[in-house]
């Protein structure tokens, strides 16, 4: 069982841009850094549900497909399954609809008690208030042997990682400088010392570095 | 003529490490991010005027290589020629002792008057009181029509590339996380967008990225 990360983030690390405005409630930074995440084959089949044959097929295809590659459960925050944005809908399912991407149990960290719900495609949003280390346990207990995703946010990412519990960091630097938002390094002093790093450079100009060990 | 920079930094921008102690004036961080700049041919023996023949021939060196040719004057900081490191002593001549490996001549930002020095290799030590494009003109008359590097310190470089003043920018990512000291991108939001940005990973697992305009 491997727990796994995968973010993108600008070149000077930036995870979580804050330019949100009301009109634009990512914010267009957010753009900048997954474009090439969002232009690939994987991404606009199996998120956006477009028709096959479409999108990129390089370097950031093969990252995007290895994504979703042998995961068997997800761990995400509060965040971002949406209660941040939406605390007052009771009937709030996550920004997905009825065709979240996951296809395995997604473990949502929340102090709300929210039964789980299903959905036709495999998967099921659990709730729980859970220590990293407790949220893991119960993600492998449901993970059939499968991988474990660390999905996000930032927080929760940044959580995992302090604690020690990560075995694969995939980092896409997309070839921007923002100078603003939320850094995923700080407070990671010397994360690196832990792990094999290997970096390649996709055609996009993106460059993919991943942690491993 | 071309204004350049190089400069070697970690995973999350560090350009300056501030883990320095009376025992360690470099800070251990410090090796840390130039370890594969200190292991090539031409910094062993351009710099260090070590024998021929050692030291690595790869992509490290390649850059390593790249980073003499062709500069007819540098210009630097007060920092880094050690004015601030050794500041009561009227007869310091920087920290090369004999051998500046600049073989032309170095603009030093100063407000202190001081004479030229010249050495036997034709490196000369020019020291003036200017603006960034001040800087910039002198160090162009004086360039012979070759490049001009700003070699350093940080506060340096970034002065001349929040003025928009530098033509290629070269960093040498080193995949290592500090979480602590001067981070080269701050302040510099959207840096990309007037360069074309490409990258490659060398041998040792360092990332070089270059903006070009």
């Amino acid at each position: 069982m491997t727990v796994r990360i995968d973010l993108n983030l600008s070149l000077d690390g930036i995870v979580m841009p804050t330019d949100q405005t009301p009109e634009n409630p990512m914010g267009a930074d957010w753009g900048r850094i997954v474009e090439h995440y969002a232009a690939t084959k994987t991404f606009r089949e199996r998120v956006m549900h477009e028709t096959a044959g479409e999108g990129t097929t390089g370097v950031d295809d093969r990252y995007a497909a290895a994504y979703f590659e042998g995961i068997g459960a997800e761990i995400m925050g509060a965040g971002m399954f949406g209660f941040h944005t939406f605390p007052d809908d009771p009937e709030w399912r996550g920004w997905w609809e009825d065709e979240p991407p996951f296809h395995s149990t997604v473990l949502v960290l929340t102090s709300r008690e929210r039964a789980p719900i299903d959905f036709a495609n495999g998967t099921r949003f659990e709730f729980l208030s859970a220590s990293p280390a407790e949220a893991l346990a119960r993600a492998e207990a449901v993970a059939g042997g499968g991988d474990i995703r660390i999905g996000g946010g930032a927080g929760t990412v940044r959580d995992f990682l302090a604690a020690g519990l990560v075995d694969r960091l995939h980092v896409a630097l997309a070839p921007v400088v923002l100078g603003q938002g939320l850094r995923l390094w700080d407070g990671l002093r010397n994360l690196g010392s832990d792990y094999v790093v290997t970096s390649e450079v996709a055609e996009s100009g993106v460059i993919h570095v991943t942690f491993a060990r």
